[in-house]
């Protein structure tokens, strides 16, 4: 697996309502456009941060890569095209024909003949196959809930690694964390390219999950649309916080898996819109049995 | 063409920091399934304020349809699934073979024999093919140009517009204007559906354009992305206004189309990013011959 990481910022003047010239920071981004087995797959527009994590999750979120083991390797160029345009280049161990039965079984186990792309309203690489969807909504999630304390703390956290948004803003942040320690934090211009990075990452660091006392929780600067809800509950995570808000769809789902998501998170403030049983409050305050 | 306009916020509780329960809305979220002369092309998760301008605005600007004249019928039925879910049928009065040679004519122009399809970091649809991105970039906007004061009401009009936003959040909008003057505006849980209805609109209503004054600007709470650029530009539109920034791509693509993007736009404040020559600034102030 190479490392390609890319610039991440790009230096420009803009004209402000004063007509005075500011020199400013914009982030970057560039087209990757993954090859499968050479097989041409999707181009994403991304920071270029953890290049191939990202292209790792996405397979893996999108059902093309079905186990870890089953990656060979994962080479990233960025001196390609113009604009910094970049190719990923996916080896497998499978065979041709082993990916078409995965494929077929896959397709054929719902009663699909041919897999049908959703495209969603979230930022970022939208698309999911929609029997996912149904196929998600009766899985189990792990037990693990989360003190009140340690949302804040969280928060706080998060707050303090958005590096690029902080220098030239237009980014979503997206982090996994342990408990309140952070393992891994991303930016990126989607933020479903932020998460699907995370993905990817947990998927080269077994050790984890492995863990008997792994707590993980997601934090987020992105809205809780369905698909994040759905990226989240295929990774086993039971608790998002959010800075921003919930969609109808998103909540629905996130009450059907048991989902904790917590929005609108700021300092010392938030709010809980689901599996509120996982939310832990201080001695004296109200327990959250409703809603 | 049907109007079926769905309710745009949902009731809901939702526990805060103090273990309180409150009663807020959150914005709808729908699928809603395209069929194009009885072919299933796309799910779209969308806020169902105006179904059937954003399938002719998603039609347009995915090329799956080349004028308004060839649109026999849109029927917009919400009744159809769970959770709200829709179903949009398109008529068209192409003939399936018609259909497959502008579709083949279209591929073999660009050397493309399948179109790929790019799928992006803008919220929503995301999905361009990839060709139309070199083609636009040859294309030449119409001149057009925004005086300072013309921001600031603009911006000013645009803020009292967001009626989702302002109950419920988690929303983007989206506006045309003709000069200072709101013709349309939309709100969607993604900014990308904000502009396909936008478009859809402005292609059932040709009077506008067919005026010799017509002043096109957009306003968007989005990010200037490529895609949001590249979308802007098939509509003829010069100048877009966001509340947001901009990325690196975005602004390459802008400055090759002369398309004036001003971010950052708030209360008297933004940023000219590119093509300051359109941004009319009052006497007395410095001439923005730069960037």
């Amino acid at each position: 697996m190479t490392q390609a990481r890319a610039a991440l910022t790009h230096t420009i003047q803009a004209v402000n309502a004063q007509g005075e010239v500011q020199t400013m920071s914009i982030p970057c981004e560039r087209a990757l456009t993954i090859y499968l087995d050479k097989v041409e797959i999707v181009t994403l527009m991304t920071l270029g941060a953890y290049p191939e994590w990202l292209v790792l999750g996405y397979l893996r979120n999108q059902r093309l890569l079905a186990k870890a083991e089953d990656l060979e390797s994962i080479t990233v160029d960025w001196s390609g095209g113009e604009h910094g345009a970049g190719v990923a280049a996916v080896k497998t161990k499978m065979t041709r024909l082993q990916r078409q039965v995965h494929a077929d079984a896959d397709a054929d186990s719902l009663g699909h003949p041919q897999p049908s792309i959703t495209i969603t309203s979230g930022c970022g690489q939208g698309s999911l196959y929609s029997h996912l969807f149904e196929e998600l909504q009766q899985m189990t999630l792990p037990p693990g809930s989360i003190d009140r304390n340690e949302v804040f703390e969280i928060v706080n956290t998060a707050r303090t690694q958005d590096s690029t948004y902080k220098s030239a803003g237009s980014v979503h942040a997206c982090a996994l964390f342990n408990g309140t320690q952070a393992l891994m934090s991303v930016e990126d211009v989607g933020r479903h390219n932020a998460i699907d990075t995370l993905a990817g990452w947990l998927w080269m660091n077994p050790q984890w999950t492995a863990q008997p006392h792994f707590r993980p929780i997601f934090y987020t600067t992105g809205r809780l649309t369905s698909e994040m809800i759905l990226k989240s509950a295929q990774l086993s995570v039971p608790i998002i916080i959010s800075r921003s808000g919930i969609t109808q769809m998103g909540l629905e789902l996130a009450q059907n898996l048991d989902l904790c998501c917590l929005g609108r998170a700021l300092h010392q403030s938030f709010l809980c819109y689901s599996a509120t049983h996982r939310l832990v409050m201080p001695l004296g305050l109200p327990s959250s049995d409703k809603p």
